[in-house]
């Protein structure tokens, strides 16, 4: 990481990124309830990224990072360390492109999570639940097969994915007041909030995001990256802490940063699946609780949220 | 109930409730899934009734009926005796009218059910959990308000309305092979049926039924209404007995009830659950449910099936 400036991608980047991977992602709808904007007092206009193919947006990003390699680097394959979300979407992606991908997992990984990635044709190779044992683990893949390590968000193409999804709602609801996302390691509130800022000067871009797991705004709020340290959150997503391109854009382009309580994660989410008859992830619900848990001052407002991915596991629900 | 030959809606009925009825209730998306699709082999188009307001395709023949009412009549309200989906669709309609509901629950009801019923404005009157009980007291309330009966199923205007599902499914998809509905009371089945043969005259239409709850499928085999007895099933949508319109409908238009164990349905609601990120109720997985269980002879076809609804309780999951 470094403490200079980095090239952060701009909203020609994102249409760019959005013409190489429109052919291989779900345009994922854009849902509205007559019933939440009666019970909160705001139109909300949901972006449906858990019906994004491999069940999140992560699939835009690790799309565009492998769709940009060139085939040189393609043909040796991708890589990366992670138990969520991003691993199963750079492996499908990885899949459709024809190339190979490693992915290393803890042991400890959920089944369903190692089933996902390995359903999608991925190499697994399981280490110890640190983070020090990933990142050798990670090292000696890349050494023994010459793959391309793909950062779950701190990357220029991936950041750039993100922020496809951003473009679809706003191209389908450009005169929103506020947009949001929720945040964990920023690629996602990145690509949002570049692109928000980018079509609509007056648009404000707020990240929700768990009080237990607060790095995101103590960072903003100190100009620093503050590293998460032992985060505790039902959101399994916005666990990471920020990186230094992440850090960097949401300096510049974010508003605002508002933490939620379990408790309002749990029933936001509950009441998504109720009146929206849709499944959401926990990290999908935290924007809105973090609206339910602070100043009214959105009442009234046209406010865009992405939730984010809809993979949960059914035998253990938060309510 | 009649022995003779009973007047059954045309498909001009059925264009006619949905001009009646379109200003008023969602249009519903088609959703596909690449992987249902891979793992079953065949091609499926899912009619999404989960995201019809009141949370299922009831919604469409309640709105029907109340709309078909003459001023006066409307004026004096309606009403229906039901714990389910019928009487919260009833309930809104008739809000959205501007006339009063009145509907006959057993005390024994779900909690959730009474409240959405409540919530949508009906006046309730609670009554013993048996058929008698319901019908004696449903006389009651007519006798006292002049309110019109509205059956849940056995009614010329509701089964038009649910017609209209199909009608806007097949508009949007008209080369389908077969075209699939859970049957209870019939309405659906009914209104699906004489929508699918009208637009399509080579389609099959087929529906889907608990083996647990099969009155249907016997009454269709024996040529006369075997009403249900005790029926067992997690899918308490199916409950009911054909009607003598439902019947004369399924005999005349429907071409095959499939049965399905209920270790199925609970398996394909998951399945539908986790692959599409959506909420169903245990009846819309019946359809799906009882091809799995039978002949594979729907394999490669394309094949359309109604979700019926959205309304579960989420702490009595069955997975």
């Amino acid at each position: 990481m470094t403490e200079g400036r980095l090239l952060i991608p701009t909203i020609k980047d994102i249409r760019r990124a959005r013409q190489r991977i429109k052919d291989h992602i779900h345009h994922t709808p854009v849902l509205t309830s007559a019933s939440i904007n009666r019970i909160l007092g705001a139109t909300f206009f949901f972006k449906c990224e858990n019906f994004q193919k491999a069940g999140a947006f992560k699939f835009r990003g690790a799309t565009n990072a492998v769709l940009s390699l060139s085939p040189q680097d393609a043909a040796k394959g991708v890589g990366t360390h992670s138990s969520g979300n991003h691993a199963a979407a750079l492996a499908l992606a990885a899949r459709n492109r024809g190339i190979p991908s490693f992915i290393v997992m803890p042991r400890t990984a959920p089944e369903i999570k190692k089933k996902a990635v390995a359903g999608y044709g991925a190499r697994i190779y399981y280490c110890e639940p640190t983070l020090e044992a990933r990142e050798s683990t990670m090292k000696q893949v890349q050494h023994e097969t010459g793959c391309t390590f793909i950062h779950p968000y701190n990357r220029f193409d991936i950041i750039a994915g993100q922020g496809t999804a951003a473009l679809e709602l706003l191209e389908e609801m450009p005169d929103l007041d506020i947009l949001m996302a929720p945040v964990g390691g920023g690629g996602l509130l990145s690509g949002t909030a570049i692109t928000g800022k980018s079509l609509s000067p007056r648009i404000r871009i707020w990240a929700g995001e768990p009080a237990g797991a607060d790095d995101a705004l103590r960072s903003f709020r100190s100009g620093k990256i503050i590293p998460s340290v032992h985060p505790q959150t039902m959101a399994d997503g916005l666990l990471t802490s920020l990186g230094s391109l992440t850090f960097q854009v949401i300096r510049q382009y974010v508003d605002d940063i508002r933490l939620c309580s379990e408790e309002s994660i749990a029933k936001t989410m509950q009441m998504i699946w109720e009146r929206m008859k849709i499944i959401i992830e926990p990290s999908s619900a935290v924007p809105l609780a973090a609206l339910i848990d602070h100043d009214p001052d959105w009442k009234g407002k046209r406010i865009g949220i992405i939730l984010s991915g809809g993979n949960v596991d059914l035998a253990k629900l938060p309510f």
